[in-house]
């Protein structure tokens, strides 16, 4: 078990518990021997689910699996296992996804297509599913409303701590909850679905409003952070919709009663994405990125990746130093539109460089006070436009390449 | 100064003379007090030009000048500077510019736009020009045909050894040399004119031919290389032909006496490129990835730099560990099409995975043998068409941090 990241937050938030929903969490000797390592979420009859998934070239089967299931819009179980990714597994892993789902199906009682997975780890190597299905009936009978934590605790593979976050919003004078839990510390990166999250809710909302308010939501949390740059096989984030709550019926996405559910959703899942973040491999520090003047909202979005991704940058915030010439090097390189003569760069809140050049007389000592921070906010005005975009990364340390130089041994 | 790359060179190799060619490098207290931080060559009156530059949009001051420069494709003199970009200084950096070139000018006695000009080290800080100018009359003065070395050494800023290659070509029967001393350790990124380089040989060649062999060169060598996919604001590569060889006309870059003097041209970019690699910033190995199979040769090169430029793959090379599931994650997120179940995957010329799956009886001993060394190579078929493309890059370790956490103090 690698050291909590400093960045952790103090403890697991109490999640209420949303109705219609039970989880639970086990060890089914995957890969670890004591660590949790399967998950299972069982939702009542007529829960609706929405999904975003990576968009790898290589995703794993279950990835393929969820894409199919989802036409149907219906959800009874979600079944993750880490320790294995059942990634590049060929066609014995598109039948051990079959033997799963079928089992689980068989365990809570529903069609195969209402069953979802998910699974997390080394990517090539066969997954053993035959510890998977035979602890789905145990750990099933063992479910309850209040087990956050322990479905939290396993999903996890590199993080180090368990990442849960809640909220509630009113429907039309109703209260809703809002309970997500996530996974991920390496191989994230931008511009997908990122990672594993699973968000539920006791709103009754019809699969297609799902699917709008979660791809809109995706994009300002997890598809606006980044670890390492490096995309994964086998990202997933699914929202499911027990249907519990005693609400007026929502009529679809656009609905004015759901404006505040959307900000909900959009706070718990913003929550979920920095504390994937915050739990970067190696991460010392939480960067945020916001970038103004750009030519559009979307070449906001690519500088600021370009910043958030750049070794050079990564390297100086851990170190402390308030290199802004690397910050303007990662703004020229991302290709987008941008005045160098105009640029203006802030770091902790203080103007570094303006119009172009370093500002007359400028002072390090209180921006240097603000890089010994765990929190860094760098502002980026590239003098074009109107686009902006806030992205959040983490620093690059010695202990990025701990993990990862020899994570299989 | 860092301790040498255990990658570099035994020695710095024997560079003749290149007849029309003459160099010198000299400190003149720019930033450091004894390493040689001063570059001039002068070319023989007649001295026609090429270049390729950084595609930044946040190009520095000398970048700008040599591409106005090149519209003249003549060339007399080039002044490099270490230790100062002279990136994102504004009108201050320009008017610095144009003191250096008239002041070459007015020493070597030609035109200020046959006076080219690179600038390499820190971004965003002021460039003393009054070291550079006060220096120059007095470094041509010293200027002989045999300083490749000094050169060589005067352009590094973080190279842990200095960068020269040399070839001969026949051109229609006459003998011709072509001598390149490059610089660049970190900041290294393909898809464009990466560090800088400068190329020099006696053939006679003109401006427009010249341009355009230097643009296919460069794409199958400078181009071609990643240290840390960070493109620097100062990239340039030129290459001067001071027309000395007494060889039969040449009509344009088609011209078939040329075919020897590209070959001889690509070998000369190429060893400096990987020389470039092998001095990437904490580098422990070489990497070499051969990309077969991809629907076009930009797609392989797109797959193959994702591969190079994942921290994933380079962190596990870093630990010696064959983990060629990252290489399928890296494939994944290049975005281009590749058949995950005709993947096929060899490190070190040992098959790891075909047809989308770990090969059956897979032996890791061979491999791991392979990871061990100095030199890696990894063979990618993606399976869907004929592209192939070759891309070298170096791992990721914990020395890059060290160099680059602390680079300005």
């Amino acid at each position: 078990m690698p050291k909590l990241s400093p960045l952790a937050p103090t403890e697991f938030p109490a999640l209420p518990p949303v109705p219609g929903t039970v989880l639970g969490g086990d060890n089914c000797g995957i890969r670890y021997k004591h660590k949790k390592d399967l998950f299972l979420a069982e939702l009542a009859p007529g829960s609706t689910i929405a999904g975003v998934f990576t968009r790898s070239k290589t995703a794993s089967a279950p990835v393929e699996w969820c894409r199919k299931a989802l036409r149907g819009g219906k959800v009874r179980a979600i079944v993750v296992n880490s320790g294995n990714s059942n990634a590049f597994t060929g066609s014995g892993g598109v039948a051990s996804v079959k033997r799963t789902v079928d089992k689980a199906a068989a365990v809570v009682g529903c069609k195969p297509r209402e069953v979802f997975i998910a699974s997390t780890g080394v990517i090539g190597e066969p997954l053993p599913d035959e510890k998977v299905t035979a602890a789905l009936a145990g750990l099933r009978a063992r479910l309850d409303a209040d087990a956050w934590r322990a479905g939290a605790e396993a999903i996890m593979t590199t993080d180090t701590f368990a990442k849960g976050a809640t909220a509630t919003a009113r429907i039309g004078g109703t209260t809703v909850t809002i309970n997500g839990i996530a996974k991920g510390s390496g191989m994230i990166a931008p511009d997908m679905a990122t990672m594993l999250a699973f968000v539920f809710t006791d709103a009754k909302i019809p699969a297609a409003a799902l699917q709008t308010m979660l791809v809109k939501a995706n994009d300002r949390s997890f598809n606006a952070v980044t670890v390492d740059g490096d995309t994964s096989t086998s990202d997933t984030v699914l929202l499911c919709a027990t249907g519990q709550a005693k609400h007026p019926k929502v009529s679809g996405a656009g609905d004015a009663k759901l404006r505040g559910f959307k900000t909900a959703l959009e706070a718990v899942m913003r929550d979920l994405a920095l504390q994937v973040v915050r739990d970067g491999e190696g991460a010392e520090k939480l960067i945020t990125i916001t970038v103004t003047g750009a030519a559009s909202a979307k070449a906001a979005r690519r500088i600021g990746f370009s910043i958030a991704n750049s070794p050079l940058v990564k390297t100086a915030i851990a170190g402390e130093d308030a290199n802004w010439g690397r910050i303007v090097m990662a703004v020229g390189k991302a290709g987008e539109k941008a005045d160098r003569d105009k640029l203006a760069i802030a770091i902790g809140g203080v103007r570094v460089a303006a119009k172009g050049v370093r500002v007359p007389g400028y002072d390090e000592a209180p921006v240097a006070a603000h890089m010994k921070g765990r929190e860094i906010a760098i502002d980026v005005d590239v003098g074009v436009g109107r686009g902006q975009a806030t992205v959040w990364t983490c620093d690059l340390t010695h202990g990025y390449i701990d993990i990862n130089a020899d994570y299989r041994t």
